[in-house]
């Protein structure tokens, strides 16, 4: 059995501790039943695959910005498929379908499960995935979703109306009736009434059912050009292309804990930790989490029902009821990422200044990880001014080759070629300076270490 | 007449935007009257000495700590008495007296007004103080205080009660009866009950008065003897050393407005404006004021009855109501001043990193404004790496000089000689690096430019 994990989508309803690069599903906050350590949605969601005994390869479809992020998390556990650019969710599952057929040589009637990383759930959800993977082989069910049980008239899942129940067992296929996506609270209201479910935008078919629906749009003899051709997906929902339309359809009902952890009310509901990081309270703060992921101290004195929540690209402060209301304003606040977790190790920007006649200066503090390495590259606009504090390595200045360490300050200026690699974990502050210092003034080359 | 302004204390209270180099007092936050600007509370109240019409020369007693921020926002305006060490009231008072005797020689008949600059108070202020020089002129009285009209049985302030009033008529000199200092809140009661006014920690008195005072502990030919001398003085207060003991001593009632602005909570009463920085709100906060010196955002959703305050030192969230314990946490927190005004310019620390071996790296901002330098200097246990990203100066390296400006990069190997001047604004980034941290790791040489 194979399971694409979908890890895409941008992190603004977290802000400022999600962004572009670190979306909700990487942040470690979630309680790990039975330790005192936490997890993030991704390390929770491969976790309890693992645990529940579904005997599954898993294989993360997730976007560029987030593969570092992935890759740091999950490490080998996991195949990973970078969609070349954002489209849905559609184009996202074909990908990594044709990378199943094409890179890991599946069969085409292997069972797939799509699913999404987000929702918080319990051992329940899995033995649901099982059933929903069993009919699929066992019955002439050619998709099977799964049914939530709606707890309020949300108007913002689709619904997926199935046949009423032989009995009333959970855990058995129903035929669908009828999708309603997104209806009015009051036409939910009547859909829960006719029994309901909430699309939990998991998914169940056989490889070779996703790949006859790839075969409309693109057909090749290798996975690179399914990449080099994404665009040729139509830029849709999986819902709404195969979901919708499909005729030979069931849906398993599941009425056991879920819940989307998308914003901060709904996330710090699930943490038993009130406090993260550097926090100091005065123990009268009632119903209010804190997040520290700054170097300075947090101080919090008789708050109530408040999520505060610092990271370098930003602090909110925020009644917990109004938090949903950070996606308004995220976008607008956001400059570029401030932190990243990326396959060689994590960066932080700690200060950025820009001058009246825009020339800046960034600096960061970066540690690579022993092993690791930044690749062979050059800068057109930029001069660069690194300083180790820590660790031991190589650094490559124009092909020659030579050992950094603690204490060493080395200054490269805009058109040299460099390259580093950490022996030890490597730290060290980086002062780049220039008139036009974006993420993209960067050529990479190969190089061999 | 003279004026001595007392400027010190440790900045707790307003903690993370006061430390102990910029208490209080130096926060630019206050409304000018009929003007869209700000100012700190040494600005107002100098400001307002002069507007008063008083016709006196102004003398700033300080800390070594806090005499850069006197410099930089009140300049040439006024003199700077420098406390070598951290005492109280009494010997501070004595050392200005020293300073406006032998270095600035007033005479022994002048009359010497002391004040605060935390109140925040109107005209009827300087009025009071003005009846108060006179009656040091024209009457018996060697000690005059000033009496604030108690608006509610505080157990802060200390009390002082008059001889009953012949009539009812504000300004006019009282005898003193009796001081308490910090009554219980029914003591308190009682005593205003009596009639006792609030001590305003306003004194006037003739020169010699004080300086016959001063010479029970010291007598020297030259201030520097009195400074050097300085813990010859006992470390208490002017009011226990000389108030409480006077017997000669009249009070000047003053019944305007006066507030102390040392919480938070005091202080945000008096604001008008109540977004400092980059601030983002959703329209739905209400008395919330927020104050943001960092260089990321802070985005605020419908909150009530907070003050929100980040600097580099840190974040504090609290109810206004609480705000007054960040007392009882702001020394716990402080590490090392992240922010400061000095008298070249101001630098601010960007990221500081302590590896387990001790080794540590801090990371800075630094302006010097036009003109201004950094003395000659050389450190033991700590490398510098200066690289400059605007404006233009002059460095001096073991006694070689040459020009540096945007992009130049200098690095400062431990025992080297250095010395900074800024033509232009003068910014750069300094990563220091070394087992030893510290600011006294610093020998200073004259040199002259």
């Amino acid at each position: 059995m194979q399971i694409i994990l979908l890890s895409g989508g941008s992190g603004t309803r977290l802000w400022p501790l999600s962004n572009d690069a670190r979306s909700k599903q990487f942040l470690r906050v979630l309680p790990k039943e039975g330790s005192p350590e936490t997890e993030s949605m991704v390390q929770r969601v491969t976790r309890q695959i693992n645990e529940s005994g579904i005997n599954a390869d898993i294989t993360v479809a997730t976007s560029l910005a987030q593969k570092d992020s992935v890759t740091s998390q999950l490490g080998d556990r996991v195949n990973i498929v970078t969609e070349p650019s954002r489209r849905h969710t559609f184009p996202a599952i074909c990908l990594a379908c044709e990378y199943l057929a094409k890179v890991k040589g599946c069969n085409e009637d292997e069972t797939v499960i799509v699913m999404p990383c987000d929702p918080f759930t319990g051992k329940g959800y899995y033995r649901a995935i099982e059933l929903m993977a069993e009919s699929i082989q066992n019955s002439e069910c050619k998709l099977a979703l799964m049914g939530v049980k709606p707890t309020y008239p949300s108007a913002k899942y689709g619904y997926i109306l199935p046949e009423k129940p032989l009995n009333e067992e959970e855990g058995q296929l129903l035929k669908v009736v009828k999708f309603t996506e997104k209806p009015s609270v009051s036409e939910a209201e009547r859909l829960i009434s006719e029994g309901a479910l909430w699309n939990a935008g998991v998914f169940a078919f056989k490889l070779g059912y996703l790949l006859s629906m790839s075969a409309r749009y693109q057909q090749h003899d290798s996975y690179e050009e399914y990449v080099k051709n994404y665009e040729s997906y139509p830029s849709t929902s999986f819902d709404y292309e195969v979901a919708e339309k499909e005729k030979s359809e069931g849906v398993v009902p599941f009425n056991g804990y879920w819940k989307d952890l998308g914003t901060w009310n709904t996330l710090t509901d699930e943490l038993k930790i009130t406090e993260y990081g550097n926090v100091t309270t005065d123990g009268t703060a009632s119903n209010t989490h804190i997040f520290n992921e700054l170097n300075i101290p947090i101080l919090v004195l008789g708050t109530e029902n408040l999520v505060i929540a610092a990271s370098p690209d930003g602090i909110i402060v925020s009644e917990k009821s109004k938090s949903e209301n950070v996606k308004h304003y995220a976008s607008h606040l956001k400059s570029r990422p401030m932190y990243e977790e990326r396959r060689w190790g994590t960066y932080k920007v700690i200060d950025h200044v820009e001058f009246p006649d825009k020339f800046s200066a960034l600096t960061k503090q970066l540690t690579l990880n022993p092993g690791a390495s930044i690749s062979y590259q050059r800068h057109s606009c930029r001069d660069e001014v690194w300083t180790f504090i820590d660790g031991e390595g190589e650094i490559v200045l124009d092909g020659e080759r030579k050992p950094v360490k603690r204490g060493d300050v080395i200054n490269i200026p805009k058109g040299q070629m460099h390259a580093l690699r950490a022996i030890t974990s490597l730290t060290f502050i980086e002062v780049q300076h220039g008139s036009n210092l974006i993420e993209e003034d960067i050529e990479r080359f190969p190089f061999e270490w």
